[in-house]
């Protein structure tokens, strides 16, 4: 509510107007960082990340994002206009990681896109693109109906889905078991049908550990059922459930970004779409966190490029953001995204600060210590900003503390030492997640993204 | 189910014949620790468990606690009979923490006894207690009516009740916020009514953080509404929400041990109600861990005084255990209860030891590091064991790890330096929440329990 005239305020747009600027209402938001309502552990993180590399684990998604349930003749015309991919050969089992911009070449998310009929889709994700593709379905004539299902923190209602995803070394085998005969025609990406428990059960693969795994889903009713089903396989294999504490770490192993700021809350063509989200919806409620600021929001923006999708941008149709991204693409100035590796004595620095009588720095929760919905971290050197830390997990696989990074092409380069200014600024933000700390400097040596099985062993040991 | 029979166990007294021996079967339990299913923060624990000290803290206890509700005109008499503390004047309004044990005069279990009407009580806790006076109840002969509102974890049924607790230096002004005008008449642990939104809401006094504060029971119908009121109220009083992190921490600093092994899995006194309690229940699902490992479970079993009751045991009335109590009152060998500092630097090397190649201690979790329903960790000195550690906790407030320790007289002296093992042997018992590790000693000096609020300054400073 507005304070001075008491009128609640109905969309982002307007509740922009209760502050200062963008960055400051997400910096001071109330939301901690994005959450996975699942158990936290079912037996412990340590051996559940071990686990992801060396046996195999069941994750469940089926509570933590959106489905945006789309279906239409006009749908592929839909996902043309909006999507930096292409859709030449999409259709009904076809599965892309979907990149939606703004008019200027900004992300304003990135999402999986199920194919699920030839006029039916499903974005699952975060809200942030399912929203906009829904923003243009509803508001510029498309002959499209959306469900959107939401995430199970903002809604009351059960899921239309569950959806799990068995990855691992062992998945394969779990996953045949289950099937009862060899799985075949599903390419990388490609989705197709296993059996489970009597059930035909759509799956798409990919391979999170690095080896091929399937993500199921089906009605929301079979969620016993199938679980059930994946637990008994999995005896076999040392297969275990793992919970949201290892669940919010195994991405930065495979290399995603999940928490790139939408480009959304600046700019004159971003208008409409404010006023069309509301005020208590995801986009008006999530957090900016860490050592970055800018009093510029763009300055948080981030290009397809400089997350490591120019792989996915395809000039082969019109869509928004195209003139920008094409002017842009052949810049030597994109981001690169590396993996940083942060220095274990710093990181223990920081620990025993929380015996300090006064000051401490910024507590790292383990094994995931972001503390905003979009976690910004300065990386330095020379005293100058060279770059963005994208929330630090300690990995049990790695015995490190790692961060996924966008860096300036001139310090992207394996074995460079680098630091990451870790805490808040003046005492830390008005977020309620964040108590009183000071800022400190903590190393790390820049390596792959993906980051290597070999960089635990290749980079200077630790002797504690 | 018994894997040579393939016959399911019916009762805890089944399912310990699967089993070398009651410590095997605690030891190697699925259970971990004893849970408090609220989220796990609001803002951050470090800000939470210093506003607990500082200003107030709403604790939500309407979910982990098991309620037995008694009813009918023997319930004083069965109370009498099985409570190691005077009833002669208790009734309506009264409340007590009632201590009930074996014959030999160790622990079954201790929980806050509510007198809600003359012939009407609540046993609220762990289980506990409540289950053995349900026992007696149903199986001895009292008019008594027993209903048991499982905790919400066993149950898929909502509460009857909510149970909220308004702590810390400003509870008191919050409270008489709320009822409209000064609260009167209760004494410490005496129960009486405020006013809170419109209800008149029943309500014992204590004071968990060294000031007065009330917890506050009711109809589960009007959760919400008593719920928002406290927040309300406590808004100009800088009180905030405290999650489970915080809540798992605080009974250290006013210094209740949550955790004694129930006094239960021997004996043949005790075998009718081993036969009783069902298998799947509370006591055959819990878990024992930790570095103190004896083969006999009978080592664990503590007496009220050595865990600090002895001025809760009266000899006015017969009870069960009471000749074996009378013998050893005046003993000088009950263990005394006190509360360890632990050594910043022995617990930093725990910490440093996540970025080993090989071994690794056990993790310690924070802020709240116990991975048991009843963690057991061995003190020592001078390579001897001379008392148990129960389990350790950071506090924000002392900026220090502490435990509650039960400690044998000769070496319980303020000043004293002891060490605490940490770890399990062999590299860790079956518990699914112990991962492999190696056992470490870590320095710890004993202080007073409760703790005081100097003892942060009167010990040695650390320097990070």
């Amino acid at each position: 509510m507005d304070e001075g005239t008491g009128k609640m305020a109905q969309s982002l747009e307007d509740k922009l107007k209760n502050y200062d600027s963008p960055v400051d209402m997400l910096r001071n938001a109330e939301g901690g960082p994005y959450q996975f309502p699942i158990k936290s552990e079912f037996s412990n993180w340590r051996d559940e990340q071990e686990a992801f590399r060396k046996t195999a684990v069941l994750f469940d998604q089926s509570y933590h994002m959106t489905d945006h349930y789309m279906e239409g003749p006009d749908v592929k015309r839909l996902l043309t206009d909006l999507g930096a991919n292409s859709f030449k050969t999409f259709g009904k089992d076809k599965a892309k990681q979907i990149v939606v911009c703004n008019e200027d070449g900004y992300m304003i998310g990135n999402s999986i896109l199920f194919g699920l009929e030839d006029e039916k889709i499903n974005i699952v994700n975060r809200p942030n693109a399912g929203n906009w593709v829904q923003f243009h379905a509803e508001t510029k004539g498309y002959d499209v109906v959306v469900h959107k299902d939401e995430r199970s923190l903002d809604s009351d209602q059960p899921r239309k889905g569950y959806r799990f995803e068995v990855q691992g070394p062992n998945a394969w085998a779990i996953l045949e078991q289950l099937n009862g005969g060899p799985i075949t025609g599903f390419k990388f990406f490609g989705m197709g049908e296993i059996n489970i428990a009597g059930r035909k059960v759509r799956a798409l693969r990919h391979g999170m550990a690095g080896a091929p795994g399937l993500e199921l889903f089906g009605p929301y009713g079979d969620y016993d059922l199938i679980r059930n089903a994946i637990i008994e396989a999995g005896k076999d294999h040392g297969m275990l459930l793992a919970g949201s504490k290892t669940y919010s770490t195994v991405a930065h192993e495979s290399g995603w970004v999940p928490s790139e700021l939408p480009a959304i809350y600046s700019g004159e063509s971003m208008k409409e779409y404010r006023e069309w989200l509301p005020a208590n919806g995801f986009e008006a409620n999530s957090s900016l966190g860490g050592s970055m600021v800018s009093d510029n929001v763009e300055d948080y923006y981030l290009t397809p490029f400089d997350l490591g999708y120019s792989h996915i941008v395809k000039f082969d149709h019109d869509f928004i953001g195209r003139k920008a991204l094409e002017e842009m693409k052949d810049s030597r100035d994109h981001k690169r995204k590396m993996t940083l590796i942060w220095e274990p004595e710093d990181v223990v620095r920081v620990f025993s600060s929380l015996f300090n009588e006064g000051d401490r720095y910024k507590f790292m929760d383990m094994p995931a210590s972001h503390y905003a919905t979009y976690p910004y971290d300065a990386v330095m050197h020379g005293g100058r900003q060279v770059g963005i830390s994208c929330y630090p997990v300690y990995s049990s696989n790695f015995r490190r503390w790692i961060s996924l990074c966008l860096l300036d092409p001139e310090v992207a380069e394996a074995g460079k030492e680098l630091y990451v200014l870790w805490g808040e600024p003046d005492g830390g933000s008005a977020k309620p997640v964040v108590e009183r700390h000071v800022q400190t400097e903590i190393r790390a040596t820049v390596t792959d993204c993906p980051i290597s099985t070999e960089a635990r062993v290749t980079y200077k040991k630790w002797a504690a």
